[in-house]
């Protein structure tokens, strides 16, 4: 199969810094659609996977699943995108469609595996494994490409394809309504978001955090209490209070103290933490029959709307744009925790 | 107020043997039901109050909430009940009624306190707390008072009102139905009780032990089909398909093994393990959108139901029948895990 070359920033070792690399991405086929990427965002999974820290990572690793750009080309058999359109890509660019979890519009979930957009295998260039949004372009089966609404910024649209569905996905799925009680635990790239949504959804929004000056920070982003975790007067008031709880914390932690906020059959989502959590008491959840759920981004019809409702709501990211060759020092800060909430890099860069 | 005096059997300090002891009932009140008690199972959580396990148990004890029995007398504020009817008393005795809890029929989480029938404070006899099965009768708020279909043998009845609406409760409010695949892991008291409900309601049953032998004690019960825990080969291939997981180990475990099992959006409830349970990993329930979710005993309304639905189904528990001198050797039985299913007290043997 023939392909082009093009630029990209990767990392050929889990040891070493992200530096200018090419690249190959496939001819247009048929159903593909190739997109000029103008913006990506910086997930910490890019950096995990870059450090091969959940193990399994190829290399080079071209990270990068935040991706918004502009159509330049399509396949023959698309109909619904055109040269010119603005779109993204998340964390999946292909999936089998035809087992039990894709056929109900679960990509994530697909039992034959999805093809994430970074380091999984590329079924079009055999041998070589998928590259992410850290470069100039991407081609992209048709069913996979999002449509990202005119109206809004697109630096800041960026992160939506990730942070943005991973926070929206259980929302819409537990049904948060209006007046709903909802606890963002973690003010970060996710939490970030978490308000922001549950803001819009039109839910009494409530941050959780041991930090003051992030609690002040999330009342800006549209949170309009704030409970300070390690206050165990504040906590027991909101004992049994909650609605809904999203836990965004991205480290294994002791959930004791969320579960107790919640109310009898509610649910607190867990989206961050992938790694084992401190043991909880049973009895946290067996008394108030409460429930400890799992979800991860969101599939990509779910992706769609979540886009559109941003577009009707006018909802992006709060982000540092950076541009391609900071980004080694952007992995440090995100380590460190030191970005409001979301890096985003401008390809223009990487082009000049 | 005045009282009367009664034979019971219970224990005056954690450290002591249950012993015969006289206690104080109430008379019948305008809405109180009289109950000569003709059988009382025996629950772990009578030995851990006896014990002082959970703290602040008040002493004497006297312990017993699977209570079936003839009413004798009723108040005149009661009609739903007459001399000579066949009934039951669980773990509640009372609750408030007033609160969001109580108004949904969930008086297990009445947020002013439901009044457990054993070492709960005594509202009718201040300064006393409720005195539980272990005796001759008890004088219990119509509110509270099952009725038990005449066609069930009384004395295989009785765990049926903590071990059976324990394990009826999450099947009933997790709506598990016809040709659901649903595994019961462990099999003692509760988890015997799951697999009768499980076949009842018409799903494929599997038994989740460590043990062949309780395996094949399974089927006995109406499990379909045995999955060994510790046989890895056997774990990977029920991978990914159960609907439904109601698990009984009453001790902290590791769950991930068993939330493997589960299927996308599929739940596993915990009944048994009061205390810390060993830490999983959150891919455990992010993969798959999984729930983990609690369940304690049920309300009034909900016993109530089980108990029509057993009456209907013809399903009582596998009991061993024991005299009332008998409890301290049972109590050993039970706690090594040597008993199929519950012991029953015939209460016979205390009024004699």
């Amino acid at each position: 199969m023939s392909t082009i070359t093009i630029k990209a920033y990767g990392a050929t070792a889990s040891t070493e810094d992200l530096k200018p690399l090419n690249i190959e991405r496939r001819q247009v086929g048929q159903d593909d659609v190739k997109i000029d990427i103008t913006y990506c965002g910086v997930c910490h999974s890019d950096i995990h996977t870059v450090r091969n820290d959940w193990k399994g990572s190829k290399y080079p690793v071209v990270p990068g699943h935040e991706i918004i750009g502009r159509v330049v080309e399509v396949g023959n058999g698309v109909s619904n995108f055109k040269v010119g359109d603005l779109v993204g890509v998340g964390c999946m660019v292909d999936s089998c469609h035809t087992c039990s979890a894709c056929q109900q519009d679960l990509e994530q979930f697909c039992e034959n595996g999805a093809t994430f957009t970074y380091n999984s295998p590329n079924k079009h260039i055999p041998g070589t494994q998928t590259y992410g949004g850290y470069s100039t372009s991407v081609v992209v089966d048709k069913q996979f490409v999002l449509r990202v609404p005119e109206n809004l910024d697109e630096a800041a649209t960026a992160p939506l394809l990730c942070a943005g569905i991973t926070t929206w996905s259980p929302l819409s799925h537990w049904k948060v309504k209006k007046g709903d009680k909802v606890g963002v635990i973690g003010l970060g790239g996710l939490g970030h978001m978490g308000v922001k949504f549950a803001n819009a959804l039109g839910a009494h929004v409530v941050m959780i955090t041991t930090s003051p000056e992030k609690g002040e920070d999330a009342k800006k982003l549209g949170a309009h209490d704030v409970l300070i975790s390690k206050n165990q007067e504040g906590m027991k008031k909101h004992q049994g209070s909650f609605d809904f709880l999203l836990n965004t914390i991205p480290v294994g932690h002791d959930m004791d103290p969320y579960l107790a906020l919640l109310k009898i059959d509610a649910t607190m989502v867990l989206v961050g933490a992938v790694e084992p959590l401190k043991p909880f008491h049973g009895g946290s959840i067996i008394m108030g029959r409460k429930r400890i759920a799992g979800s991860l981004i969101g599939g990509i019809k779910e992706t769609q709307e979540m886009l559109d409702f941003c577009g009707k709501h006018n909802i992006t990211s709060d982000i540092e744009l950076i541009n391609m060759q900071d980004i080694n020092s952007a992995y440090e800060r995100v380590t460190s925790n030191d970005v409001k909430y979301r890096f985003v890099i401008d390809m223009q860069s990487l082009k000049n």
